[in-house]
């Protein structure tokens, strides 16, 4: 046992992975050998996920398979919508609701008791669940709304899917488009917190229903996936307030404020995905008529970038700071931005997982005692209140 | 970053902690000083809950208001026990059920949306997450064999009013007490796969919720909570075959099989918690007047220790191998005896979150990538099967 601590893991080398590979220095990601950006540009997020599963990307049989059998997953059981109905009528947080329900399927699957090193019944678990989270999200917003829910349509890809059941309408192509990207953007990303909870869960051949839902748990935190929230939250306060955005940041810097969306444990130029985002907003602006946003982002990344030198500092835009007014401009209410994530991070979660396993060792790590030494045990009448 | 591969980070030091200290060599466990052995013999579970979570064993006065204050909390809102019922019907598995429902519970709960780093306020929650898992749990129980819940009951303690809730009758003193024992005897050990999924989760300033669901989805995997289960289901099987328990070993390790309870990741000698429950076992067999499952257990553990030597492997009899008999002979359902020990280890969880949290680092290793090089995205009418 090394005497070094390992605060917060960093650097430490876990697992050899075949999923994805980050060069934090030059700003890439790579999906099984595939850049980011070629995935962006014609991968669907199916195909996407068909390669991190099986291992390559599928022929077009093999994908209209793989989407056909994912799409006939997306009801969700009667159970599962009255707990969604419940946790609206709660004002439940998206993301504490998509953990409870995301738990509660494993009540209606067959394959949940399988042995759970069992790939091909893990696969199946993991297109079910992928399949559902968007019925369920979609619902929960809806019945939140005093709306009905909507219900899936096998006829549409995973991305139109979601958005025609959050708003009842089939969105146009532009919009449809840019929200497959986003989802391909985030499918994978090593292992990052969530993916590696995951994983932890996994080692101790729990099944992946608890991997998943821990997955979700760990996404929700605001230092993981809950910032691209906080990003839109600074562009409407950017809005709301006189200052043009390059005056508001500067204020907000000199009040000691820290702006979202900047800077990330493995990256230290721009992350790719953040670039990739931003080349699409134009096209985002142009079809939904509002380029404010868009606008705002740039101004504040320029200032931040030129004036502030934050990039020489090996701080910079990373991809929450783009997804959010993505996502505003695809009219997904704010608080949803970290579900959607979540829709997406499964990808790799279940892949993680189904690594991981092939070669499984229980993830435990140890603690360095600092605490009192060796004492006995006062008798509770005899311990005073300081003792 | 170093180039070493960490595989399940075994002997990684991932944090500082003045909780709980594990001599693996000499077969100790200390909490915060205090012997595992003290603790059994003379603290509650309470105390050992104030103990883990404030610092310091309590005196009179403070126990009996943080008693109280628990107690006070055990009744779950209406829309829990409707999801109990649900889970029941649908004959969900009891730790699948029990990660459901807690992970539920924060949605009636006015501190959920509080400051992922507030003490107190984590303080609270796990105090009230603490208190309603037994609820949960001998509901689930009596709804699923078809009986009506048994209410908490306040002036009983933690120990006691769940053996009361699950069987509807108040135990025997020495009952309740074995089982106070063995809720004080798991309550925390470490950096175990639970704890430290619970941690990795708040390390993203996800709130307690997320850390607690995702700690019990980590204990219900067989190779960290789920053994206690495997060795009860062994004694049974050795009960209902023809061979007395050395001959029922002796071919079952001929056929390859590995017997559950045995081995442990940080202890090369018996577990103290085993030999502590050992202790306990002829009182516990004087009280139900059942004595052949100590019977059979030590039987099994002379024979493995003298005529197979896995001691001198360092092999050696873990808590699991003498808690699933004491669980049975108190009357609890052999698929209890998980979520019981998630029932105690919430203390350790609650503690350990606390403890990380007010130094923290986001828990994010790395992975060595070793999947394929570079490579050309092919458009996907273009791709073989095969390629």
């Amino acid at each position: 046992m090394s005497d070094d601590l390992k605060k917060g893991l960093e650097g430490v080398l876990v697992a050899e992975s075949e999923l994805s590979f980050i060069d934090g220095d030059e700003g890439r990601l790579v999906y099984r050998g595939y850049d980011i950006e070629d995935l962006a540009r014609d991968a669907s997020y199916e195909e996407v996920l068909y390669l991190l599963w099986h291992g390559r990307l599928p022929n077009r049989d093999e994908l209209d398979e793989f989407s056909e059998s994912m799409a006939a997953e997306r009801e969700i059981d009667d159970g599962v919508m009255a707990t969604v109905r419940e946790l609206a009528a709660a004002d439940e947080e998206p993301m504490a609701a998509l953990r409870t329900t995301v738990s509660q399927l494993s009540a209606y699957d067959d394959d949940a008791a399988a042995d759970p090193t069992d790939e091909e019944a893990n696969l199946r678990k993991g297109r079910r669940i992928t399949a559902k989270i968007p019925t369920i999200l979609a619902a929960f917003v809806r019945v939140r709304d005093g709306e009905e829910p909507v219900a899936p349509r096998e006829d549409l890809n995973h991305a139109t899917n979601f958005l025609y059941m959050l708003n009842g309408e089939v969105p146009d192509d532009v919009l449809a488009d840019v929200f497959d990207q986003a989802l391909v953007l985030h499918a994978d990303h090593g292992l990052n917190a969530s993916t590696f909870t995951a994983m932890t869960v996994a080692s101790t051949h729990a099944d992946l229903y608890s991997a998943v839902t821990a997955g979700v748990g760990a996404l929700s935190g605001p230092l993981h996936g809950g910032a691209n929230q906080d990003v839109m939250e600074t562009l409407l306060e950017v809005d709301e307030s006189d200052d043009d955005p390059v005056e508001w940041t500067r204020s907000a810097l000199a009040d000691g404020r820290r702006i979202p969306g900047w800077g990330h444990r493995v990256y230290s130029v721009k992350d790719p995905r953040a670039s990739i985002l931003e080349a699409r907003s134009d096209a985002l602006a142009q079809s939904t008529g509002e380029s404010k946003w868009c606008e705002y982002t740039r101004e504040i990344e320029t200032y931040l970038t030129e004036e502030e030198g934050l990039v020489e500092k090996e701080i910079a835009p990373n991809v929450d700071f783009y997804s959010g007014s993505v996502y505003y401009q695809l009219g997904i209410p704010v608080d949803l931005y970290t579900p959607i994530f979540a829709m997406s991070r499964i990808g790799g979660w279940v892949a993680h997982v189904d690594e991981y396993l092939e070669n499984n060792r229980l993830i435990r790590p140890r603690s360095r005692y600092v605490g009192p030494d060796a004492r006995s045990l006062v008798p509770i009448d005899e311990r005073s209140s300081d003792e």
